[in-house]
């Protein structure tokens, strides 16, 4: 379709974690007092501690998918692993209970998040949330978040590809070029709404998951924001 | 609506764990394998570390959700708990590896699952699958079962109650008259269903999760079948 970038977007879909609401940031705390509690055991560099969860992290996300139930049984195997089963069943006590803070931890929004909701409502967009990971942990964070009924649609799901993005699109109806979706991950958010010809926003966070890295391929057509509350305006020049 | 029990439910949906494929088993057989694993720490009768189970899972449901990797997080738990931690590393590294087992156990379909789907759809009922718990297990065991393609709709929820079956059917345009469900748990399946008005069949599982298990009220109105073979002739007979 020739006029596909001339129709202004039917449907705006933002991601949650680390484009709404900080997630990362709460990831990476607790990564560094996982680190600190395994220095008491360890020789090792910290990251060598780092590698090894990442790559056990890489290794159960198969089994475990996206989450902090699964991130919390990778730091006790990776624990026990790089401990060579020396850590005391205390310190696993402390990862367990690293886990359900960060479960019950307040949703904290990124600065912008609600006001950007609101202008795109404004503008008659269709404005959907499409956030990836546990279905629990999501809806309790959604909750949390207090931005549930702005949203149109609320869609959590397990993996963010092309074929998802494409299912979503087929089950209700909408075309790829009525499809605008910003959000922090160029893996999750930017590079496959590309890919199907939707509009492609990534809003960079300043913490990315090492699993979530990809290579910038200079190939697809994305536009970059500096922060959420540039996006209703770029929508209306990317016409 | 008087005329409410002489529609054909338009919309037929199933349960799965336990109602389509075995799974309650699997946590039984795991579950006799902690309880074995803490014998060699614990003097206390199995019972009182299954009453300890029990009652952390009930503790963390609100943070975890259902689910295997719940689960796996509360044995955990619970080991380090009634052996006063002195349970080794390498034991908890142990029950671990039942939760991975349990994630990768191959989808065994109950007798009659697959029949009884290909009747309903036969008979022109929309066939859907609801069922609960951690959305990427679930999505997983629905790929494993094989019974994917057969689903008009599938719906993986959090939490099966009233609020959750009205929000569905409204999403759907589904009336309550409209919509027949059937499941082993009268908790989730059955009784949230008899109460907005659809029609809601137990197929009782051999096993039942002490967590899914309520006292039979007598006031709501629910057939119970022996087999999930029954239901496209007990949909039949209810007109």
């Amino acid at each position: 379709m020739a006029a596909n970038d001339r129709i202004p977007p039917r449907v705006v879909a933002l991601d949650g974690d680390d484009t709404l609401w900080h997630n990362e940031t709460l990831f990476s705390a607790v990564h560094g007092e996982f680190r600190d509690l395994l220095a008491r055991y360890v020789d090792a560099p910290a990251e060598v501690v780092d590698e090894r969860l990442l790559a056990i992290e890489k290794q159960n996300l198969a089994l475990y998918g996206y989450g902090i139930k699964g991130f919390v049984l990778s730091m006790v195997e990776t624990a026990i692993a790089v401990t060579g089963g020396r850590i005391p069943a205390e310190d696993i006590s402390t990862i367990l209970r690293y886990g359900r803070e960060m479960l019950s931890h307040p949703v904290e929004l990124i600065d912008g998040a609600q006001a950007t909701i609101a202008a795109l409502r404004e503008r008659d967009h269709e404005v959907w949330l499409v956030t990836k990971g546990d279905l629990f942990d999501q809806e309790s964070k959604i909750a949390r978040s207090g931005l549930a009924d702005l949203f149109d649609r609320v869609e959590i799901v397990s993996e963010k590809d092309e074929p998802t993005y494409r299912r979503l699109l087929d089950r209700h109806g909408v075309l790829p070029e009525e499809f605008a979706m910003a959000g922090n991950s160029l893996r999750s958010d930017v590079l496959p709404v590309a890919a199907l010809g939707g509009r492609a926003f990534h809003v960079p966070y300043h913490v990315t998951w090492a699993h979530e890295i990809v290579a910038d391929p200079s190939s697809a057509r994305f536009i970059t924001l500096e922060t959420i509350r540039a996006l209703p305006g770029a929508l209306e020049r990317d016409l």
